[in-house]
């Protein structure tokens, strides 16, 4: 049975379930940043879902990712799939600016996470729900 | 018309070309990293190719991920599209250790690229050109 990792309960909101995955938002205010975790016990890597699930799922990043690009008008889209120190399968999906934090660096590991604001993070859950 | 970015050709060696993308090697022997990058002109996303471009890159994606997940049985696979500093899409597969010189962290911006010697080169691009 599928069990969120304690860690991501503990860093994320969910905004709405996929087909397979959960949509999260990173409680990081710092840059506009979900994860997608497909639903699917004892998975670390992509490429371990099975044919189906992986086509699934990449479907899922793709609309994902597009619906980002249209809600925040990033300079760049940055995805990853990482999983060093949170062994169950997330995939980042993360709007970047050339003004954020960690410009032009990957946002993994750099400084302390800015948490959201209870109405920053229901405003912001709102808007991405509502369009994805 | 595609022209790989200078910043590729300088930093990668083409280890073959697949049904959309070159799989190239990058020169740092710090960690089996090799980078598939399609051959798509003015593209920059993952998200921005075609629906068809788009599951047939991952279909490479998951087919390199596995070969190279065979050929070094790394702890983990780290899968990355950035794209901040090189704006032509390239997607990074990464076979990482729990000795290598960043772990847990992503490879990424991590001190300094270690060139391979022509005949390691040489033996690797064999050894995965092989397999895949």
């Amino acid at each position: 049975m599928f069990t969120l990792h304690p860690r991501l309960e503990q860093d994320t909101f969910l905004i709405k379930k996929l087909e397979i995955s959960q949509l999260r938002l990173m409680n990081d205010s710092r840059y506009p940043w979900v994860m997608l975790v497909p639903e699917r016990p004892d998975v670390t890597d992509l490429h371990h879902l099975s044919g189906t699930d992986y086509a699934a799922v990449m479907q899922e990043i793709r609309e994902v990712s597009i619906r980002m690009e249209d809600l925040f008008s990033p300079f760049k889209m940055n995805m990853g799939a990482l999983g060093n120190l949170v062994p169950q399968l997330h995939i980042h999906i993360i709007a970047r600016d050339k003004e954020d934090d960690a410009w032009p660096g990957p946002v993994w590991g750099v400084g302390e996470a800015r948490p959201y604001t209870e109405p920053a993070k229901n405003s912001l859950l709102e808007k991405i729900s509502k369009t994805i």
